[in-house]
């Protein structure tokens, strides 16, 4: 293989208009095209740099803050390997799971932490209307921090998943379609359907479809929306995808089959989700610590999922797609009908198929992340990009 | 701003005479004026070589020990970030919570995790006549393993926090002061009013006030004292901040009226801890994990501070001190009135006024500890510090 | 002392003919001679090259993933130290306990933590059975992820404790030995007694002594394994101890005597470990979380192993092995007589004759597993170490 020209790419970045400097990454919408584009540039010059054993390293120390109000091992590992690819160390930030810091706590701990810090990740995904509103309270606290002189630095905030986005998902998504595809530009045209699919858990975060339907309708795509009744996700998001859509050259449709979706569809993002009033309704239990309300709640919303078995993601459905050969994806990892559960998302020759797409998708991810991290730290990041090409560190002795 | 100088600090630093090399910082008062003041400087030469984009990077790889045996987020970040901009990693060391090493456990442990480390950073504050114990029983396991050949170097054992002292936090609130009013040299004569306040919790440790009496006392302030009648702090500290106070051309006031205590004061540390003899009442409880006599004797103590409510910093109070312009320090958290509790140490009002300067008092934090990390691992400090600034390794790539 | 030299080690290291590159450190027996002692001449070299203030830093940025299945103080700073000392950060893995990922989940969590990760460390030894395995189920997945492009290169994985053998203890074991003794060519015709010996505690896992047998026969020693009926080892590492000795010029035998084994021995390994059938016993209970079954099976151990409390090293004991001067080892902690526990493993005195002993035995482990990692990243490890070595980077700066 051919190595990826970092000069060019280089180049290709000094063509945008970047305005991400001291800001955060919380939602992609926030984002310009040029911006969105921007990152998905230096993911790959990373990642080029990276392969081509020079490091990126561009701090020689600096902390990272690393805040998972959920569990999560595969997004932990892609930001501290995206950390510590800049030169960041990763410390974390435990607050409890259950308690929901506010107000005085969040300005004082945001300050606290961020003395010698360069970038603050939070994943904050489980409760309904509160996870993005508490990663801008953190934002707030520390830009009064910086006004105030009692920082040194802004430190970025990274949404490694909130309630209403998840852009380190849809932003890897979206750049591992540019690769297979071969070019940003190729998804013009392209239809993706991001579905809804049975699988036998519940309380599953609504960002992932959010992610995705509200990034792909930036790039010209046309964007099938399905899900059985009462799985809607947050309004806004589906009334901003499709104006976006729009206005980028593309379509959005909202259907409630599964195989309208797959029709002709190039890609099929087939994905369980809890339906919208469960999400809300666990979020006053999961403030309260009722258990026992929440295994209630859990037992009608999975007899509720029990009646839509048949939203699964199977060769027949596939055939549907265009060509029968639609390119499948999963942020994984995927309910596996015989292999994780008796039923699921995906019929298991299916995910034998796309098993190493599927990981493909996800090895943008920490690259993603720190193009995030290094684009909102840098004034001038082509200038810092072209420092470390020409300083060639070898990332590893050989 | 103009830049700090760091050659000017490198120059004071040198007419310091300086033995710590191979020492501990436990205790404050185990340190001389000269030490104390070389800690100062190290700390702001850091600060000052990070704000000019230097590197005081001293390890290329080294371990340093996190060992907490409570709770603690600001300590911690304060000490990762400390370690890593002298290029350690932190590994944590979690011996559970309830069980406290001794003897031969404790001379293990000291060993095993030091063969590649520089230094041990401890907190141990809720065993009151235990903490500071153990903090030596590690120093000594460790000097017996550097004697024995086991050992290749000794690290450095930091006080995180002890049931005796808090020097990281005495450290960071004088080296505040000293910027504050211009000097270390200023702060002679100034009245410094360390009291307790009001606070709906129990159990909190009597190292802060003690830390703080037993530094202040060093540099000829005028320390007064104030609590209501049983929640004295131990007494051989008491006695000794007398003496340095006098020493020092200082004085040192032990009253039981907050309004005393403020009255003409420069600087008020109005803080709440729990009465002395439920600390010592506490230390068999949690040895036994006796939480029905542990909640017990927290209800005692919770009624017996409701008596002190009117011990709350509030704007009145305020008045009372120095053209009613101290400036009000703490730690942090602080509990403050009808925000984070109904009543409490400070009123609303006051806090919001001083916030930003108690998140600068924080910020101290990081580099104190790095000082002290730094001087007791290196034989000749100034030619390290000068080394480190004619390398000039820069800190991030811009 | 004379400083090692680090060039004549490499020039030793050059002569030997390995085949690590890409592969695993899983079992001692899976590695020939060469590339045995090829591990101690790294380890070595890395351990000189420190103390003589070169840092052996290979990686500018990388992932070392820390998976422990089993609580751990010492092997997990041992980890922590050998992979800072690389370069490499540590980021863990935590499965949780009870449940023991199998098929799809192993093969996704291996290529999802492994996109930027150099080294994979677990210890998963409880499960009699399953440990090995589980490290071979990864090491597998992680040959496919290669395989199909998904990983740019293999993590090399180190088995910090399976089932079966306990290769990074072993291997710091023997190169302790190699020191004490002169040479590793002198242990040839050593006695080393490794036998059971009486503790109150209950579960240990079989894999030190069978990892102390399994490489003490590679190297010409007199084996000989003593421990009372029922506490047998794994037949299959037993009777491989067996071949290995004889082929390499040493002897075996396999007795139901501590006199007997320590009679005329250089060295005395005397520790504890459960019966054969309890661990058998356990795995089931363990998987299915039976808190009181798991309970009930203490209880019928430490009644069993109670009836062995003569199985002590006293002095008397001692007296029986070479000149009453056999090398005491231990893998720690050890249960001492009247200072960790009433009766143990050990009485105090010898312990005490010999803790240095032990402490010094311990701190070759960081070096011994530093060295299994680069000889598992490294195709040509002397050209590394060269590289390294003449690039002279200071790893402290004095």
């Amino acid at each position: 293989m051919a190595k990826t020209s970092v000069k060019k790419l280089i180049e290709q970045l000094s063509k945008k208009k970047i305005g991400m400097y001291r800001k955060d990454f919380l939602l992609t919408w926030e984002k310009t095209p040029d911006e969105l584009e921007a990152t998905f540039i230096v993911a790959d010059i990373l990642r080029a740099m990276r392969e081509q054993n020079v490091s990126p390293r561009i701090w020689d120390s600096g902390i990272a803050v690393s805040n998972f109000r959920d569990n999560s091992t595969r997004t932990r590992f892609s930001y501290a390997s995206a950390c510590d690819l800049l030169g960041l160390y990763v410390q974390d930030l435990d607050e409890g799971k259950s308690q929901i810091a506010h107000g005085e706590t969040v300005r004082e701990t945001a300050n606290m932490i961020s003395f010698l810090s360069e970038a603050i990740g939070i994943r904050d995904d489980m409760y309904l209307g509160e996870g993005d509103k508490y990663q801008r309270e953190v934002a707030k606290s520390l830009d009064e921090g910086v006004a105030a002189g009692v920082l040194p630095d802004r430190p970025t905030v990274v949404n490694l998943q909130s309630d209403i986005d998840h852009p380190t998902q849809s932003m890897a998504d979206i750049l591992h379609l540019a690769h297979y595809f071969g070019g940003l530009d190729k998804l013009k045209g392209k239809k993706i359907a991001m579905t809804w699919a049975y699988s036998p858990s519940y309380g599953k975060p609504l960002s992932v479809p959010q992610g995705i339907i509200g990034l792909a309708s930036r790039f010209g795509m046309h964007v099938s929306l399905a899900h059985p009744k009462g799985y809607d996700l947050i309004p806004d998001v589906v009334e901003l995808s499709k104006k976006q859509a729009k206005k980028s050259g593309g379509s959005f449709e909202h259907v409630n089959s599964m195989d309208e979706a797959f029709k002709d569809a190039d890609i099929v993002y087939p994905k369980s989700w809890a339906p919208y009033d469960v999400m809300q309704k666990r979020v006053p239990l999961l403030h309260a610590g009722d258990q026992a309300g929440l295994k209630d709640l859990e037992k009608q919303c999975l007899a509720n999922n029990a009646s839509f078995k048949d939203w699964e993601c199977t060769e027949a459905k596939m055939k549907l797609t265009k060509a029968g050969k639609a390119l499948y994806m999963h942020c994984l990892p995927a309910d596996i009908t015989d292999v994780s559960c008796k039923a699921g998302e995906v019929a298991a020759s299916v995910f034998d198929r796309y098993r190493d797409d599927t990981y493909r998708e996800a090895s943008f991810k920490p690259y993603i992340i720190a193009a995030m991290i290094l684009l909102g730290k840098r004034e001038d990041p082509v200038a810092t990009l072209k420092a470390l090409w020409d300083r060639k560190t070898i990332r590893e002795v050989l």
